[in-house]
């Protein structure tokens, strides 16, 4: 459809609904500003679902609902604006409900609630794995598809792409524009940075601190946008992960400034913030007051911390995720801050959503440095068990290897520690996972420094950190623009600086890297070099699922194998600045009957009963025949 | 009894002794020159004990034993000059057996053999643990008690002092001269390095390339003055901590040079060094050609790797060990480079010693940077347990916490990572031990850097270290010397440096650091301290074992409780330069009713109810009342 003729259909069906919307509300809801979730799906495993109607003293009315629906529930806080009703939908069939609130007997209002049919096999629909590669974007600062949508009157900070720290106008349609692109790249699944309204004066274009997560925020585009990007990704065979946060909302957020409960967010005599100390969760000898402080105290000022203690609050996290998952037929989750949430509490917020969707996968943000407490947020941890807890959470975050990528190609192996050694030593902790696969990889994220600029744009560091990436056990994570050798630097600029717009993203960008003639050449070089990479990657699922086994690091050359029962990859990676010479006999416990590799790079093929000449900072990714 | 009198009947007994041990050879023993052990106890749990006879040919006799005492199994290896006979002893009352060695059923020789009786609740000794202190002498660098025995000859290297890596004449006599000395310093056991016999031509002086396991070094004493030894601590109410290898022997050792099985050691083709990646053991992607050589290759050239796997090998470590402990009536070992031998067979030998003796305590050297890897090998560890592994090793070294000592006092509270929070960090993940007052905790070994070379003598760093160690979780070892500041730089003099002489130990010292006289006032200064920290340790379980609450550091100030039902101690340590003021409601639930603090240091009483001000680099040690 041509664009414009779109943009009027779209206004004029938003006129439409608003005049529909004001006339019904005029008539029936004079009482209800929100209820929540919107609507629900029958033949859900949460089939008791909590429904959350806000308005001026409705709290006052009597609830009840038709269809011989069972109200399983009805609780009311001290703040008389909320009430909370629970109502079983286990036998129901898709329809629609009425609610009526009533004064002595009376019907005051009443409100439609529906409950749609779900997509078919919902439930078991498929998620991210190993076999993905999860490409983020800075959802702000990828690409703007709708200039019209870069302010809006809903929100307050308006666009400006002159401010590091200000709205630059990425969106949803920008994003959907450059699929291909994305899928090009060899990417499988898209990770945007949250997407729902985030009403922050200043900043908001992080939209870490939401302030409605029921709605897209209109200047990323709408519910619906949302939806259509999943349908865009799924038709070219990817997967759409969303950003959700668990541990805070916005100061901004509709609830917070007329709170259902005073404990809906964790509450301090004087501005708490979070010790950081996430140790204290298994902390032996940890005082009361320093977990209460990392768990409860708040990330930022801007980010009231929520409580998820409290049921009710936890309640409509799970229901908001489900019905996130459920409406815009999701593929996965990103967990923002995962344990800086109530430990007990985020686990059951997770263990709801597999157990509603078991196939579901949700990496969590745990950035811990130390293999054991990574692996004590991993679903069925051993290590987390020692304690009698389980996270529950499928797939955690190699915070390790990022800040190792983001050092060791700088290192030359003059002590035992250094180098590619610490890359070996990370994975010889790989047993206390209890899935190494479901482990997200990443050399940098929006949070960290960029390996381009810590690398000066050596493209073959950036060879041997992404070979590794599409290698190694776990899911290869890759931050937008590192393809097209996207540097930034935080120490200098901050966070924008790392999340610089990509470009060619905007229509008055001057390089478009999104198109090979658009590309610089040495754009073209990143690119050509990462398509042809993950591109491979998808072929071979010896990489995707396959056994690995490494060998101890001898001058900073790092020689794994992936394999499987009828496939290997042997991979070489020379971090060391001098070429190496690589004596294949040492490796013959994997090499075993196969006679060649070809170097899926260079295209060349090697005789494994030779010595291997190995150039310096290079890498060899080899299939054995 | 007058010393020189003492010598002149050693000397004559050992005249008479060895003339009638040659008399008796001539006679019956013409075809034996080793029998090991060389006796054995009755009512042992390990009753099966596999006698080693040695001697020209002996392999081709047939062996049998009087008093109707059963031989469960005989042993024939490749070499003829070994047989090795298993013995029933279950039902042995203390005797003495014959064993005859006979040739076409003619007696050609006997050998005796005696089954001796233990002593008194030999099977239940106590050992050392959390309530300790121990004191860890190098042996040849202590003091030199027998000026008679610096040299041997049955030994090759002589004394000469004057060369840092050579012997120098440190004795048992001369560590039983200073136990006094050592029991004024708060300790209450005693960890030499090795003592049995290493016949190396240079570097003997360390010992732990062993020529004969069942007998002390002449340059160190006999074997009965390795029971005196005992017998003294025990007299003073301390204890022996054996110093046991496992891992290795030194070239010398009599079987090395006729080896049993050539797989009594482990061999290769060519020298093979180990490559120290003990994490080979649980490494779930590790290649075999590792593993192999990191268990299997040896420590150095001069020291063949003994192959635990072989039975015969294992059986061997297992009844020497035993038979140390029953004859010099030991209080515990400290097992050297534990976990090079390999896996299985060390958690063999470990758990029959203490299937032998259930109290006894082995500390074992595993020198992991990694919590869970130094869990792993801790008896029973849920980490170990991943892999249905169990080391069956009751005590562990925190060699994490020794890496921070020996830093952390130049560091400032300039990042969240440094200084005390170190410190705190490693003990956050105590949740990994099973045991965590198991764990040996120091600054220092005959290993590392010399704590007072690193601190340039700077006193305070020393009483925060000391202090730390004192108070925290764990068994406390401190390494001779440091206690009257002694340094040494490994860096510039090597090994031989960090283990100089203890002035004093020698006749012609100028200065002697054993008597309050003798020492310099700085001497005296650490001293001091040393002993009023330990020697109070001693007097409050809470230390001992008690719980430990510790709290975030602040401005690099570490403030932590041990503590009972009825005792509470409260460490505070300012590794800040500057004075810091100390807010105590912040500590409240830990202080609860307590009103002042007793400083075991200064004896001033602290007000709980103020502000605490604690000056720059310095600590309290607070006795709440």
């Amino acid at each position: 459809m041509d664009y414009k003729k779109k943009l009027r259909l779209s206004a004029f069906a938003r006129i439409l609904t608003f005049s529909i919307t004001l006339l019904f509300t005029a008539l029936s809801f004079a009482q209800i500003n929100r209820v929540e979730p919107p609507f629900w799906y029958a033949g859900m495993n949460l089939s008791s679902v909590q429904i959350m109607f806000y308005g001026k003293n409705i709290g006052q009315y009597e609830v009840a609902v038709s269809n011989n629906v069972v109200i399983e529930n009805i609780k009311k806080t001290e703040n008389p604006n909320y009430v909370f009703v629970t109502i079983d939908t286990k036998n129901i069939a898709p329809t629609e409900l009425t609610f009526s609130f009533k004064s002595k007997n009376k019907v005051v209002f009443t409100k439609n609630y529906s409950i749609k049919a779900r997509r078919e096999n919902s439930k078991f629909r498929k998620s991210y794995d190993s076999s993905d590669m999860i490409y983020l974007i800075m959802s702000d600062r990828f690409a703007n598809g709708n200039p019209n949508n870069d302010s809006s009157p809903e929100t307050i900070e308006k666009v400006n792409r002159n401010l590091p720290g200000g709205r630059h106008g990425g969106d949803i349609e920008g994003i959907i524009n450059h699929l291909d692109y994305i899928k090009k790249l060899g990417a499988t699944a898209v990770w945007c940075t949250p997407l729902c309204e985030d009403n922050d004066p200043n900043y908001s274009y992080h939209t870490y601190g939401q302030s409605d997560v029921y709605k897209i925020d209109p200047r990323y585009g709408t519910n619906e946008d949302y939806l259509r990007l999943s349908q865009e990704l799924h038709e070219r065979g990817m997967k759409n992960i969303m950003d959700y946060v668990t541990n805070h909302w916005g100061s901004q957020h509709w609830m917070i400034k007329d709170l259902p409960t005073h404990d809906w967010i964790n509450q301090f005599d004087v501005y708490t913030e979070t010790s950081h100390k996430r140790t204290t969760v298994h902390d032996i000898h940890a005082s009361n007051s320093d977990y209460k402080t990392c768990f409860d105290g708040w990330f930022v000022k801007t980010m009231p911390d929520l409580n998820q203690k409290n049921p009710l609050v936890l309640n409509y996290l799970i229901q908001n995720a489900i019905w996130w998952i459920e409406y815009a037929n999701l593929d996965g989750f990103r967990v923002d801050t995962y344990n800086y949430a109530d430990p007990n509490a985020i686990a059951k917020w997770t263990k709801s959503i597999t157990d509603e969707y078991p196939y579901f996968n949700i990496v969590g943000e745990i950035s811990m440095r130390d293999q054991a407490q990574l692996s004590y947020w991993q679903k069925d941890s051993k290590i987390g068990a020692i304690q009698s807890f389980n996270s529950y959470l499928p797939t955690v975050m190699d915070f390790i290897l990022s800040d190792e990528l983001l050092s060791i190609f700088n290192e030359e192996d003059k002590t035992w520690e250094k180098g590619m050694m610490k890359v070996y030593d990370n994975f010889a902790n790989d047993f206390l996972y209890p899935n190494p696969n479901n482990i997200l990889v990443f050399a940098e994220n929006h949070d960290t420094n960029r390996f381009n600029e810590i690398y000066k744009n050596d493209f073959k560091k950036y060879q041997m950190a992404m070979t590794l990436l599409a290698t190694v056990r776990g899911i290869p994570q890759l931050y937008y623009g590192s393809e097209i050798g996207m540097a930034g630097d935080r120490n200098k600029g901050g966070d924008p600086d790392i999340r610089r717009d990509f470009p060619g993203g905007w229509n008055e960008d001057s390089n478009n890297a999104f198109t090979k003639e658009g590309r610089t050449e040495t754009q073209n070089q990143y690119f050509d070099f990462t398509s042809k990479l993950f591109t491979w990657r998808k072929t071979n699922d010896a990489v995707h699922f396959g056994k690995m086994k490494h060998f101890i690091p001898e001058n900073n050359v790092y020689v794994y194998f992936r394999y499987t029962d009828d496939k290997s990859v042997m991979v070489i990676i020379n971090n060391n600045s001098k070429s190496q010479t690589i004596k294949t006999n040492r490796f013959a416990e994997s090499i075993q009957n196969y006679q060649t590799g070809n170097d899926i790079l260079s295209g060349k093929t090697i005789d494994l009963k030779n010595d291997i000449v190995i150039e310096g900072k290079s890498v060899l990714v080899l299939e054995l025949k």
